[in-house]
């Protein structure tokens, strides 16, 4: 299958050239990344009572007309668990990669180490509309944020959807935002070009949300680790699937025009951890982050949101007395914990990793504004490659 | 003056007791904050080229409906520099003094070292509006935005008006932000209740914009430092004016509700300076704050923006060459450039004490939502105990 | 009383001159620093089971023959608890407010939120001596270290005695180290010129060692929070004494040597916090140190190193499970919660001022290397001008 | 060859099974590791004027004597230059990715950005003793340090050597440090068991010392990328050499005791850089190290040192005016300074991969305290599963 790179690095198509055939995850492709199994669904929702919900923004076709069109973006919301988070906070870290993003929510996350509302990826220029909308929610579940409490903290998420959307438009707006967390859910997650995910180009192909998840084993805690990427980074030849060099294998190139894209990783775990290990966590997702390929390049912004739902860390918006009594992961004192805080690294690493593969792999072909076409990840010749490298268990 | 302290720490009084004399900066009052002189106009407009606009969006009265007024509120924007932000970018560094705050455009700040747009400070509640207000900007003279270059990252820091203001409706729409900026100019600066200080409350009493400047001498580089604060924090009891504590003597109080407020800073200076540099000036602000009697409460997002305006070290959207000429301060190497970064932390402090002043002593009584009064900070008992103790030069 | 500055800022007086006057602690001259009341001895000590040792080392006179005297120089040691600190690590962390200075063991602090050896403190060109003498104390203890388990992780800071001491001649060895270990106990600290104190030199006169202690409110958790400073910085005229300039009014100089000098602080509290907790509580400290008149100049290395002994939150080097019942302040959750955090900050502000003042009061004078004195405060001065301000409470 | 790993993960050997064969670099085995061409001599003194010296500190035989061998120890130093570096600072960054480790003298470098003496990477529990010796070096070309001017910042790294090395015996003197620094010269960089490097275990395997370039194309400025690290991290069957995931392979094995190791990775570069840029490089290199497997774990003191020795940034230790005429990589400003910083990203990360597996390859067995056997990696199995899978160009 010829495949070109044009200026930009995006991979161009004749649209009449788009399959729409099924699109395995990794494992059904035969690809088996780590050694920590995953969970059931293999999806950021094997975590107790995480729930994820997505709203497509897509309309029009044609030549780019700056603020009306065509659309192709939307939002995707994650949900640390199904009651009121305003009232019931989770904990939770933020690790920076590389900072060259708009996100929103990040100091107070910090500051206090807790989530207090859903969790919103969007694109890059809709940050500001879909922050006042996860107001508005807030309000609508509290009535009382601002006048008899205090105010909320809103959390978004985002990556440049501007090759393939009228990103100038902003069209994610409330109405979507709202159907993405009333219609958020446990069970399959939608992955590709899907909510946030629609106009995403990662590696030059079509990128988008990729979920994956680890069970760590019993005798470290028994923990489910699960991750949800929006993978909107790298140029073609930097790809690596499993350790394999397939982007460079894939097309030869010369010309190396600067990354512009992202990736927003967002970590949940039901392991009971605070902000502290929260935050060490996040920061191996960089290491999955790694062996996909990125440099984490001048113009990614790159930014991991991890967050526990365990019950027994829960932070009670208004907590009865002065101490609270926590039963966390013992991250010091060997042998035992440091193994539990090492399997939930290792868990971390390979789910990102795996993620991200999903997200290619599932993601379809889009075509966007003036034609652009963000293609999907040609299936047969990246099989074939890996297959070469050995790194195919069963075809 | 009788003074009485209500439940949650905010002075109550009739609404005909409100004054509306004519009320005097801290020079004018006779208190000389620090030895540094200050500029001509003792204004964050000092430093060259900054300028300042305001909108305050006030209207209704009585009981709260939510969403539906009073509103008390607005937007207070700073401009770096005159031009075209977007393709001028200036050096800029954050410092988050306390990080219970939903600020917006901080990570890349920090991770690039710059600020591509204005810096609007607002209602909490608004930063979602106001983001996406000065996006609409950055499109407005950048129509390449998102389209043939990157994205534009919109920089927004709050406090919470809510206790005079319905700080669910979000009452500061885009063309407040648009009127803001358009109406920014040099000169005198509007201080107290005006623009994103018309709600708020600062110490119990009244509080809003203040500004200040300093210009450090010419043998350590006669450069200026310009302050201009947002200031929503502190108890009654913990207010320090030059020194002396005020607060106490004026109430005597037994009660301490926790602390909801907040205070942005924002730190200019024509001084070539760097990110690296300016980091350092924004944690010297909170030296400032810090003899103003603030504690940096729990609940109180206290941020500090700092950036050069000095043409020298700005950075072109679109460099020509592969590396960049630059002069900056050089903060090693004695003895003149430690004397010089020393100058320059010492004028951040005494203007960001002085610009905290400014805004108590400056700000006017203002009745909002449910008959809620902040008032204006009674000059007589101040002088008097400021007086007694020595710290008036003049009457 | 006549008191000239010479070039470096430092006060000189002939020998003759010297005075020593039993010097009084802050509240013993009448000033009350703050609102919240102190513990029982106004020292770090009043932190249950916190323990200070100190090894004054000081010998030689005359001209400085480098590597050879004359020593004014020490180490004090703080011990979070009287058990063995590497098998019952306490919770800690460092907040950096300028980092021009030669610490050690910060990185694991912040890494894993505890600490696991005596705090020392010492002269800057000593940090590595001192640091040897901790792994032998560590190694003494538990002969296990590096054999059968992990390696320990000493905690030194450090300020430039120079100006007394011959410095380059690390004349702090480990017995001298080990000597103030063994001698740690709680009870009263000694205060000024000892331990690391002996040679510093704070706003231009004889620093040292200083501490004091609040006692929080039984209904905010009556917790305790106590301050070791060794106080090293600022020039004469930048001397604030609770809210007086007493240095600009006490000596009238033009010129302006930039600083070398540093601080560090020691906070102690048996409030059962996280890291999480007290790093917000080591931030504070530098509001105290504000409002001495601290402008944390260019060449002062200011650090504080904060960590909780309650017994609650220790952790044991070899936990037992995979995870760790703990019992913390709720740092979230109006309104009591907030309140106890509040009221940590306060006391945390509060305690650090005064320690530092007491530091400068109980310093005597030191007559060190090539005749260069570091002169005690003048109490006679000092107590005239706070008195006309209206700070003394009774003579 | 058959290979077993024992309880601690570490691979047991008889003495008579070690085998001293040469041992080749990445590419005399046919690896080429990224698409980025090394420089000449494929190691950190690629980057003009940066000198590396090395000591190795073995002795004794048998069982530990705590304290009095056998000693398996050493030092290796990098100057960023020939020069005196007190006097002509260069500028740098550290960045922490697992701060469980013992360093000195980071403070100072993120404070100022600079450094301004060799890194010295020892043992553990030798950095006080490491770090003294370089104080003694500071002062020895400097004599005016703490008399005249400033105090030395002496920064040292560490891993722990206790596998094989008497680590209590702290056996690496200052002798060993100062003929480490005198006999440091540009040119080919002795890797694996040496220096540092002597008592390090790597992915259960020998580690130690290893080295590797990267040069970038003249268009994005052709400027030179060093690294040099201290690899003792990693379980065996973490190890992944260039995509292929060789340790899993090589052994099979069910237990997985916690990581006790640490990485210290040193990137040096030509290309004009402040610590903003080489701080964004030290992060990448944490890119680099995900490749080779690591997670990072718990135990892990995972550190990296970033320098720039371009003459056109340093700093002298005594400026002569207010401002620094300087010319950095222009890191934003399409198209071609991104590409630029990106070059630089891409070197940091491929080079410090390439390092890692060179410290493997090369380091041969060592027979330690107690008769334990830090055991070469196994050319012949690990050359055939790299050809297996496609790895290797040419035999």
């Amino acid at each position: 299958m010829p495949v070109s790179i044009d200026e930009v690095g995006v991979v161009k198509v004749d649209s009449e050239d788009i399959d729409e055939q099924p699109r395995p995850r990794a494992r059904e492709l035969g690809l088996i990344i780590g050694v920590v199994p995953p969970g059931n669904l293999n999806a950021i929702t094997d975590v107790p009572d995480v729930r994820v919900g997505q709203t497509t923004v897509a309309w029009g076709e044609g030549a780019l007309r700056p603020g009306h069109g065509p659309a192709r973006t939307g939002v995707t919301v994650v949900l640390p668990h199904g009651g009121n988070l305003f009232r019931e906070k989770v904990p939770a870290a933020i690790h920076v990669l590389n900072g060259f993003g708009k996100c929103m929510g990040i100091e107070q996350v910090e500051e206090l180490g807790t989530i207090e509302s859903p969790i919103a990826l969007t694109s890059t220029l809709c940050v500001g509309r879909v922050a006042d909308a996860l107001v508005t929610h807030g309000i609508r579940d509290n009535p009382e944020i601002g006048i008899t409490t205090s105010t909320v903290n809103p959390v978004v998420g985002e990556c440049s959807d501007a090759f393939l959307n009228d990103i100038q438009g902003r069209h994610v707006r409330e109405e979507h935002v709202l159907a993405a967390i009333d219609a958020a859910s446990g069970g399959t997650v939608e992955e590709g070009s899907v909510g946030a995910g629609m106009g995403m180009i990662a590696f030059g192909f079509k990128g988008g949300i990729g979920t994956a998840s680890r069970v760590i084993a019993p005798p470290v805690g028994g923990w489910t680790v699960g991750i949800l990427v929006l993978a909107n980074f790298g140029l073609p030849h930097q790809l690596v699937i499993d350790g394999v060099p397939v982007g460079r294998d894939l097309v030869r190139r010369h010309h190396h025009p600067p990354e512009r894209g992202s990736i927003m990783i967002i970590v949940a775990t039901d392991a009971p951890l605070f902000d502290h290990g929260l935050r060490r966590m996040a920061r191996r997702a960089g290491f999955g982050l790694a062996r996909t390929g990125s440099m984490s390049g001048h113009g990614s912004g790159d930014i991991v949101i991890a967050f526990s739902s365990a019950p027994a860390v829960r932070i009670p918006h208004a907590a009865g007395g002065l101490t609270l009594p926590l039963e966390v992961v013992a991250e010091q004192g060997p042998p035992g914990s440091a193994r539990a805080i090492d399997a939930l690294f290792a868990a971390t690493i390979e789910a990102t990793e795996e993620a991200i593969v999903n997200a290619l792999l599932r993601a379809t072909t889009v075509v966007g504004r003036d034609g652009n076409v963000g293609r999907a990840l040609p299936l047969e010749p990246v099989w074939q490659i890996l297959n070469a490298a050995g790194r195919i268990r069963r075809p």
